[in-house]
């Protein structure tokens, strides 16, 4: 029997998901809790990894256990085992084939901006504060030209491993509440710190420090060409989307409601 | 001359306001702030100590100064030389009678619940949580009975201080949006504790773990009537409120307006 969880986490005080010796990660805490309530070691697969200090609404894991116990039970048994700023949110039987990484057709991340003079106090921890006003319309411009198929060469770490520099995008947004601005983006897959490339050089481009647009630089296909990576604590991954066979809803559609809880 | 500033803070990381040998409050960050712009030992005036955890939108103090200085560059001064989660928001030029604390005609509390069987996950340190779900009619109704001038011995630290437990409460609301109960309540003055055991009293009677009245608990005058002392990081300190002839304005009247900054 396999079961898929949502999970949703606030990333500050771990050092990221995936595990590592000597480091408390969001991946051991989870293993840790479900092998107190299993009484079984119990290796986890998961959507995707996210770096310290990245938050999740809706990151998804899933493992195989023989062991038969209520939704619920699952639920109240692993989150009284982790701490407080981890939790796990549905719980979802899912067929023998499905892989919480390998059976994702998209993913959504937000990054959460703090444009004002003024210190985010309150939500110094879940934004990145920028003190120049920064244009909404030129953010939004510059936005679209991520949109479709593309060689994202530009806008990827340096030590990223992965093979493929293709990646297809196919939702942008951007939106403003109060002082915040919220940048949305759904792909098919990402490359490491991909999102924080993006942000960091639309932010770059608004704030007129850097004069290429996005398209050029795009073309250029040199991570150099690209602006500063944002910091990771702005940043929440909103989850994975599944093939409909596997009738699963993983998806958190809108980063204020939850804030707001 | 004199100034006064109107003061925000995440209280979290601090021993609470109040300077204290071998402790980081937020007194002392204020206090060395002010000598590095000023280079000379000041000692401020406050509206009102908080405690450590608990957070402020609106605390105000002042000190006397013969440096002229433009308002815009007092605050970003001070601010500069703040940890990142205390934050001046205003200035004022007062004049020499004024006090922070003995001006103050009426202070302003909020104290935010969370209340839902899941964990407040972005919002811990900024809200108690509470898993039993709270009828917000019993709570409506208890709390409007503190109305009105009182002897709240019943709400006070067995530690508290002060000479006079009369105090005169103007007003209450009690609101919810999305999971959050928030209850502000306005008095001339309060006592040690005394919002903290209101809620806490408020939230045992909601629960039924207490079945007698706010009303009778008040005519108790006996501390040991009323409910468990809520947690101090749910408390919000949003100002004090001057007499008109000051002709000043630090009064934050809406705490989740702010929250979401």
């Amino acid at each position: 029997m396999k079961l898929a969880f949502t999970l949703e986490y606030a990333g500050t005080d771990f050092s990221g998901f995936q595990s590592q010796k000597n480091a408390l990660t969001i991946q051991y805490y989870l293993e840790e809790a479900i092998r107190k309530i299993t009484d079984q070691e119990t290796k986890i697969n998961y959507s995707g990894r996210t770096d310290a200090g990245v938050h999740a609404l809706s990151q998804v894991f899933d493992f195989e256990t023989q062991i038969k116990r209520d939704e619920e039970k699952w639920i109240k048994g692993i989150n009284s085992n982790l701490p407080k700023s981890i939790a796990v949110k549905n719980v979802f039987n899912v067929s023998d084939d499905f892989d919480s990484r390998f059976s994702a057709i998209e993913r959504r991340y937000s990054y959460v901006i703090y444009n004002s003079p003024n210190k985010p106090l309150f939500f110094d921890n879940f934004s990145y504060w920028v003190t120049n006003d920064l244009d909404i319309n030129i953010i939004k411009a510059q936005l679209n030209m991520f949109l479709g198929d593309h060689d994202f060469s530009s806008f990827r770490s340096s030590s990223c491993g992965s093979k493929n520099p293709n990646k297809s995008i196919s939702y942008v947004d951007v939106e403003t509440v109060n002082n915040f601005i919220i940048i949305t983006i759904v792909a098919n897959a990402f490359l490491q710190n991909m999102v924080r490339i993006i942000v960091g050089t639309l932010i770059d481009i608004a704030k007129n420090e850097k004069k290429m647009s996005v398209r050029d630089i795009i073309e250029k296909k040199d991570r150099t060409y690209a602006g500063k990576t944002a910091p990771a604590h702005g940043l929440f991954f909103l989850g994975p989307k599944y093939k409909d066979e596997f009738n699963i809803d993983t998806f958190e559609s809108n980063i204020l409601d939850r804030l707001k809880n």
